[in-house]
């Protein structure tokens, strides 16, 4: 069985480019015992994927060059030499930018009853995003009824699942976005209690003092230094920064990077500082599961999906992740047709 | 009674000088019912107050022009209009650099048991040093038995005795200071594991890698932004950064900091920064002081104390550390003869 993969061909400097990276076709080999083949469906574009591409060791090893890029897909299984797992089963993973592969039973994971949920929420709210989201809020930030939280990348696919989260804790919800019609979403469909296009604004740190006069309680960060800076200012006694993402600094050197300057602010109000990832919550992702399906289907979480068609699109909408173009959750969908895999 | 003030002249620009300060001599009226009249034996020359002359609003007002410096002071009560104080008490309090003075009783505060321990330590290991010490080793750095300790500023009253504390609950404690000779006292009369005379070093990161090859889990910062942006990279999974001090950025303009840029790591290692501020503890002040008494009187807990007489030596003293010039906690005494305020 034939598969194309992409792989990295050389490492970006600044902003990820297409020619980055480069398209393989390889033939699989036999299934190995214990193994499962499985077909991709979608694919995400992860910003955090930036930083893997850099060559520096991170919470994941660097992928090396002319190495498949990793993240997570959606995919069925094609054929199993597992008891855990049959042909037809929907799994996700860490399956990496390929068509078709082999995987240890380990690697994959059963796609939870999604209740009504588009497939593409398994990369979504019932993914790590919506997961990332949960913990954050509830575990990292704390955020209680009547909290004020700064949600920035609002319109991400992590930071709306988290400031709806904050919203349905009781907490008044403010997000950054970086458009008007995400902001617009925001506010209406995901229900916000203010979004701003930060692209239209003079001066952010002005504007947060009018959008918390009494202060932040909680800063959901997924943009990185520069934003956690100008923010730190504007937190109240005991607030909290959930360091989620660092998107613009992915694509930066440390030395290139703005700086935290407004540390003062760390010890007069004792703010805490503090990095999240989903998967030290492992134990309780079904909680966080249960919870979001909950609330979606009670029509009080929603989701911004913004779909791509065709396997080969992955490097482009990788890319557009680092120009502001992506709305929501982006994911490249497998062609209709299969494609090259079947 | 007249009694002399030192006051500040001007907001310093960069590192303060004498010249910033100005003395000033008093009467002070007859006292008011419900005060108390004392007279200072000991101040203290705190490097956190040098955020208070720069005119921004920190977690206590700062400084205005031709008002009186704050900071701790040991006093003796002369007069008591108040039940709870009578003449000859000993008391500690925010006094400011005043060789005598009326408060209300609240501002007030009966210096504890000392089992022996020398006056000046009401300002040092049982005040506000050795309690912010004690809380940031105990409930923000969370220490134990194993773990790896920096310390900056290590001989510095705060620092000396945080590492001694670590090193009591059981951690491998690593101390930087700025002479070879507060180096060998951290090793030699506070027992830690290890201390560098930072200036002597090329690159402070490489002597990190060095002395911490698995890492450390938690850092006791006493210096600011340019010190917690290179122990970063050498933080362990779930480290914990105590934000106590930023010596080094008091006196410089948020724009002209280093920054805090190696923040990928607050994501891979699911880091912790936190402030630390001592009042936040004060229910269990107690607590604090009955264990450093203890350690104290067990030889497990030393401090050096760097003591200069004469109260109009207090700007010069404080001055001095900002240039690394002062070792554990500096002092300036009443002149044995009480000097004017007599």
């Amino acid at each position: 069985m034939r598969t194309r993969e992409i792989v990295l061909a050389r490492r970006p400097e600044g902003l990820a480019r297409p020619s980055d990276f480069g398209l393989e076709t390889r033939v699989l080999p036999p299934l190995p015992p214990g193994s499962v083949r499985v077909r991709a469906l979608y694919w995400a574009a992860d910003p955090g994927m930036r930083a893997r591409l850099g060559g520096v060791r991170s919470y994941v090893e660097p992928v090396a060059i002319g190495g498949v890029v990793g993240g997570a897909a959606i995919a069925e299984v094609l054929e199993s030499c597992s008891d855990s797992f049959a042909a037809g089963d929907l799994v996700t993973g860490l399956l990496g930018w390929r068509e078709a592969g082999d995987f240890p039973e380990a690697a994959l994971k059963k796609a939870p009853e999604r209740g009504g949920m588009p497939i593409g929420a398994l990369l979504g709210l019932l993914g790590t995003p919506g997961i990332t989201a949960y913990f954050g809020i509830g575990e990292v930030g704390r955020v209680k009824a009547g909290d004020t939280v700064l949600v920035t990348s609002a319109a991400g696919a992590v930071g709306a699942a988290a400031g709806q989260i904050a919203r349905l804790r009781g907490a008044h919800v403010v997000g950054l976005a970086g458009s008007d019609a995400k902001a617009e979403w925001l506010t209406t469909a995901a229900g916000f209690a203010q979004a701003v296009n930060y692209r239209k604004l003079d001066d952010l740190s002005t504007a947060l003092g009018r959008l918390f006069p009494d202060g932040i309680d909680v800063l959901f960060d997924n943009v990185g230094n520069r934003m956690v800076d100008v923010v730190l200012p504007h937190m109240k006694l005991r607030g909290r920064i959930v360091v989620c993402g660092q998107t613009e600094d992915y694509s930066l050197a440390p030395e290139r990077r703005h700086g935290i300057r407004n540390t003062s602010h760390v010890i007069s109000q004792r703010l805490r500082i503090e990095g999240l990832l989903a998967y030290d919550h492992a134990p309780r992702y079904g909680e966080a599961i249960a919870h979001i399906r909950d609330w979606w289907q009670a029509g009080q979480l929603v989701a911004h999906e913004d779909i791509v068609e065709g396997f080969e699109q992955l490097p482009g909408a990788f890319c557009d992740l680092f120009a502001g173009q992506s709305f929501g959750r982006k994911l490249v969908a497998a062609s209709p047709q299969g494609g090259p895999a079947q």
